[in-house]
């Protein structure tokens, strides 16, 4: 399915012969590109502006201010506005008595569920705050904020290989299954960041069932690009929650969703799903800070979508905007490194906001260094693994969704050449 | 100034001659008020529908995406929408750069505050859930909301009586010189809830510049009601982040305020303000779990309110809403239990939302429970005391907001009712 592709060039070039001739060609692409004087920016998964413009509507409404005779405007709710739980449970797979719906970020809920872990502990355990040293996987490369959140918490990270068809479950198992101070993993299920995997239903299942030393152990489900197909292709994303329940673990995953790249990426609304008893348990400590979500963000949602046929006509009016970014990625990486398997590859994802480059081991923050002074900002070389450190210096996430076609363009060519120099050097030293 | 009114009555009745008299007068008053099946809510300080309306416009707003350059539909500025930062500021008189604009819910950035001071430390001071056991300084009556937080993270509460200009200085200075682990203290500073008390200046500056045995001691500043005036006497919140910084305790005071009962109170903005330092600190922990606020939300306030006049007009037509509201629980109270200062006594606030009833001690719950079996659902007795637990058992909040007009009217009678009974139970016994 999704995953890292593997170029397939008739025209494979060899290592090159000569290293210090190849370098010069490079350095001198290179100088070319500085003097362009270029001034981009691939850092961040936004949407661009073409794309809030598909929900420029939401800005004039809701028209009324009652839903399911709710007064949205005052307080009360906290689970959120019933006929938006409805529409989403749909479209997430599950329940709506499973079903949370709240502000504009599901990294609040996030940090949320991990700081409620840490301060009184998760429904079925105790605080791990009090349990000494904790650790959690996480697949790499993955998503730098989950990552500098647990490193705020000070829970230590594990990194775990993500695969095309999810992580490598086999070492997952092997982890958690003698070491009970490993509390928890990271999973964006459908379209990771950044390598566009899916986690196939058999890699669920076996995370769903796994013996655990920790008997309350966590699945953190990002669930972010679930429904941010770039092709026909509608990938369904596992249904872990089912799967859980089905395996005796009912509570063991946290599902988070969101709308940020959907409708507003900064005044969208964001999901939890859970177990009930687990929703119950967030709803108890969220109540210590809230006397309910922003319901007339809500209705002003339900409204715009009407039911899940209208979120995903919606969807396909993005992937019309940014397929053809994503296309462009692809056509320029092929065009100039196409021929240089061994000094790139990268990924070719059906969805989600991201494509990851892999380049000559030892050269990513080079790339990165070369790429900025010629006027390209990337993430920088490491974001997409645990304290920042890609042990390969080997990763870039690239985000084409916020800069035009063109400008998508002309900042990958860039990137291509700062790719083929550093690499030229590496070779030549 | 503001703070418990001295009812002064010609006709102040003696007690009793005859208890048992009394108490069948009072129960017959009783059994006709149950004979009507009332069903009345008097419980939480929520606006009512008319003070909602007030802001309809705000459901058509913002008229643009773009605000100071910024497209507030997209991620980012994690402080607040600047527009809305400097009305607010000028409002809540403070510099722009001490004031944080977020989401729907001042108690939501209460909590955030608490859980980072916990997990991370104060910006000057180390973890506090690796400090042992910690107290925080509680004026009673006050906030319910306040003192479930502390309950939930553990920490203990220690009253402070709460005076018609502020907490008794003399017993807050007494305890913190010497405890250092007094970590901090809650203060509603104008229009209490639910005393209506005001903090004044002088009391403010000695809160300021008093020596505390915790060096990083906080003082919660929730300014829920400073713009909430029932009167022509628009009171000015005493200035505290500018007392603590002249006293060389800048980092004392965290501020918090919102729009909930000035537009929605389920879909306002919220505000922290505090010195920068505070600021800095609370935004790289907040950043852990947001990559901006609703900046759409900010932006249709400042639209809707255009500056801080506006908002000043605004209020005023809440005022004039609401004012009669509790102008008939002061017209009902003294016309029915005037003439009974030892058996009930009660605040006439010129702000805020509630009136605190002290009924005739050992007497409290018994009214509440009285109330509600005549259909008058009143907040639980001793809900503005920590724990629950008012001492004196004396203690009523009376919450006018919500409920019509003639439903206040209705309900303060019943409340009457059921308090003169209360009494004539207790004095026959």
């Amino acid at each position: 399915m999704a995953g890292p592709a593997v170029p397939s060039h008739s025209d494979i070039a060899p290592l090159p012969d000569d290293p210090a001739a190849f370098l010069a060609t490079q350095r001198s692409a290179y100088d070319d590109l500085v003097a362009q004087g270029l001034k981009f920016d691939l850092t961040r998964g936004k949407p661009g502006p073409e794309q809030l413009d598909l929900s420029e509507a939401l800005l004039t409404l809701p028209t009324t201010h009652t839903s399911g005779g709710v007064d949205v405007r005052n307080y009360g709710g906290l689970e959120g506005l019933l006929g938006l739980r409805e529409l989403f449970a749909e479209l997430l797979g599950v329940q709506v008595a499973q079903l949370v719906a709240q502000g504009n970020a599901s990294l609040t809920l996030m940090k949320d569920v991990l700081v409620d872990c840490m301060l009184k502990g998760p429904v079925d355990g105790t605080p791990w705050k009090d349990q000494g040293p904790i650790k959690f996987l996480c697949p790499v490369p993955g998503y730098d904020r989950h990552h500098a959140l647990l490193e705020w918490l000070g829970i230590e990270m594990v990194p775990v290989p993500m695969e095309a068809d999810g992580p490598d479950v086999a070492v997952v198992e092997a982890l958690v299954k003698d070491d009970p101070s490993i509390k928890g993993m990271w999973l964006v299920p459908t379209y990771a960041n950044p390598s566009g995997s899916v986690t196939e239903a058999d890699k669920a299942a076996r995370l769903a069932a796994m013996p655990t030393a920790a008997s309350d152990f966590k699945i953190l489900w990002d669930n972010a690009y679930g429904l941010h197909h770039l092709t026909d292709v509608e990938t369904k994303t596992a249904d872990i929650i089912s799967l859980a329940a089905a395996n005796g673990n009912p509570d063991r995953p946290i599902m988070f969703a969101s709308t940020s790249k959907i409708t507003f990426a900064g005044a969208g609304v964001s999901f939890l799903a859970a177990s009930e008893r687990n929703v119950k348990w967030y709803l108890g400590h969220l109540g210590m800070g809230s006397i309910g979500p922003d319901k007339v963000n809500h209705l002003r949602h339900l409204e715009f979508f009407k039911d899940a046929d209208g979120v995903r006509a919606h969807m396909r009016k993005h992937a019309a905007l940014i397929k053809p970014k994503f296309d462009a990625v692809q056509e320029v990486l092929s065009t100039r490194l196409g021929r240089y398997p061994h000094i790139a590859t990268w990924t070719e994802p059906i969805g989600g906001y991201f494509v990851s480059l892999d380049v000559l081991p030892g050269t990513a923050s080079r790339v990165v260094q070369l790429a900025k002074e010629a006027g390209v900002a990337l993430t920088p070389a490491g974001a997409s693994f645990p304290y920042g450190v890609d042990p390969q210096d080997t990763n870039i996430r690239l985000a084409p969704t916020f800069p035009s076609l063109d400008e998508v363009r002309v900042a990958m060519e860039a990137v291509a050449t700062c790719v083929l120099l550093a690499a030229a050097e590496k070779l030549a030293d």
